[in-house]
């Protein structure tokens, strides 16, 4: 059985190894693969977003671990989602919203039964002491129905899915920029306005208009920093640099607002 | 057979790669875990740390290979030592020192047998050369005391447990900062001053006096940037600043002093 | 089946955990292990050096998929490389041009049949769309010969191997500068001068001439930062400071020349 971990633990200090550790004491046999480790500390939005842009690439029955964790020890409850044929064990905290947001029919339970962790359960790293134990018992056979009670008030990240203004344009945000500085908005193909794309595109962001829509990162002939946008491979409209960050370059940020313009007629 | 890595050689370099390269060769069903390869360069203590805090969540007979080896190619030993039902391979220079003062009854052989090795053995690169073939040799079952002769003379670095004061406070160091700037002290529960812990605490770390002990990270209508003491998940006093790094507030780092101060009566 | 991986993309993205769920979607039995996903961005001759120190590591059959790819999506060519009894898929830049360098007879293939891929391929992830459904059907035994036209025009990068000067000197570049700073050179022992090597060395670089040739790094009694020249793990030359960073205080970057004087008869 697989086990995927999505940590903002870094990779310096031993908490990733003690979560692998504790999985396989349980069974040595499971496999292991990292997701990220490199979550910005405390940001369960950018944990959020590479969880919705990367589980559906694993099979079905896979269990992602995620442990972008702020409020651990809390009275934040732990959860496990059941959502797109697989499972996702971590706090109540958004970190599977968007996940849970795209998948139809999702179920959540919460991890009331201490008799699934490790004892005695450390205030400050569930990541060791549930969260692991739990994935492990799943992927040894145990029944997510028979780890709590199901719930339906889990918290929710307010969506990365964009508003549409009265004009025909579109109000979105930055959900994720990534190493290459290449900003990804929460804009989907469904969210142009009507003859956009085909004819062109018209982004506001960071106090410029651009207007270059490119297939491919790399165009004969570009000069290098020019501005364009591009059909990202999340299925999200990413605002780029031509071998440079577009992030740098805009001084945009996670959050930070962006806007589709109607194209004139 | 589970066998993990812990080294300080980063993970741009071709050197980590190189290792499980030699491993897999030996056997492709070996398991490999990475423990990290982030210990600062040279860092014996660091990598000591952690290898104590973490080896205990693996399941016995687990391999730990350890390089963080300064001395690579001069006099200093190759070691194999057998603790707590577990096996570490490396350098004799007090990599594994924490987990032998720990573990009763610890045994260390002078890895002296040139068979074991990968041939031509590189001065530069024993990790690859003497400590991953040695490592496959134990997974794939060669006998532990058929390495070398045993030794009792090996490298030990200054234990990480505190002294008592005349006056009843006791003195440790800061042996590790984490990724979230959390100061791990050497004081564990045991070394604590008869009736503090519950009735309070007071820690004088970088000029400063501490009074809080709390018992998670999150505290809700916490000032930003609070100092405060936790126990931490390695079982250890940890100094916390509330979302914020309290090693950068405190100006401290790994070595620095820390004192526990007896409380009023 | 061991699949090998190294990319540019960095470990706080999606990216590479996107190729490894694709990989074991197609069958979760497939031994992954990571090479590095810290090759800098775009830097093809990083990512060819590193594939070239530590093929040789991997047991025979290994598939690696190297993905160091500015030109994604443009009309450069997918491909597979057979070298050394080991298998290399990814863009036609370069990348595995050292490695079809020194091993002998090697074959190359366009990856020209998408069937074989991920739809829809995405312009800009032919990580996750092209190369690791490419490796994972290899890896489950599609044969090499039935994945496209054999070419003969790959892309190649300059020869790392240094040229001779008329004085007996030699010619070469810095190719790899790594974590400890030490500056790996393309030189390796067949191209010293005669008589070089045992009697001394003369090396030039970065405005110092170098005369020190080490066996290993730690010498007792050495001056902090002390330069010296060194036979690194590579089987190449390398520069290196004692107990520092060569490339630091000599100002040296890859790319950067270095020289091999003639030894005074």
């Amino acid at each position: 059985m697989l086990v995927t971990l999505l940590t903002d633990f870094g990779t310096a200090d031993y908490y990733v190894a003690a979560m692998k550790g504790v999985i396989l004491s349980r069974d040595p046999r499971i496999r292991l693969v990292d997701v990220s480790h490199d979550v910005p500390p405390h940001d369960v939005r950018a944990g959020a977003f590479t969880l919705m842009a990367v589980h559906r690439t694993f099979p079905p029955g896979t269990i992602h671990v995620g442990v972008v964790d702020p409020g651990v020890g809390s009275a934040r409850r732990p959860i496990l989602a059941i959502a797109g044929g697989q499972l996702f064990v971590g706090p109540d905290n958004g970190l599977f919203s968007h996940v849970l947001d795209r998948e139809p029919h999702p179920r959540v339970v919460h991890l009331s039964d201490p008799g699934f962790f490790r004892h005695p359960v450390s205030p400050t790293f569930h990541g060791r002491d549930v969260f692991a134990p739990v994935a492990a018992a799943l992927a040894t056979g145990t029944d997510p129905g028979a780890m709590g009670e199901e719930i339906t008030d889990f918290v929710r990240l307010d969506p990365i899915a964009p508003r549409r203004d009265p004009d025909g344009g579109v109000r979105a945000s930055v959900v994720h920029v990534d190493r290459f500085g290449n900003c990804v908005t929460g804009i989907s193909r469904d969210d142009l306005p009507p003859g956009a794309g085909g004819r062109g595109i018209r982004v506001e962001i960071g106090g410029r208009e651009i207007r270059v829509l490119r297939r491919y990162f790399a165009e004969e002939g570009a000069e290098e920093g020019e501005l364009f946008a591009i059909w990202g491979s999340a299925g999200l409209l990413e605002i780029a640099a031509d071998r440079d960050s577009a992030a740098r370059r805009l001084g945009v940020r996670p959050g930070d607002p962006v806007r589709l313009l109607p194209l004139p007629r």
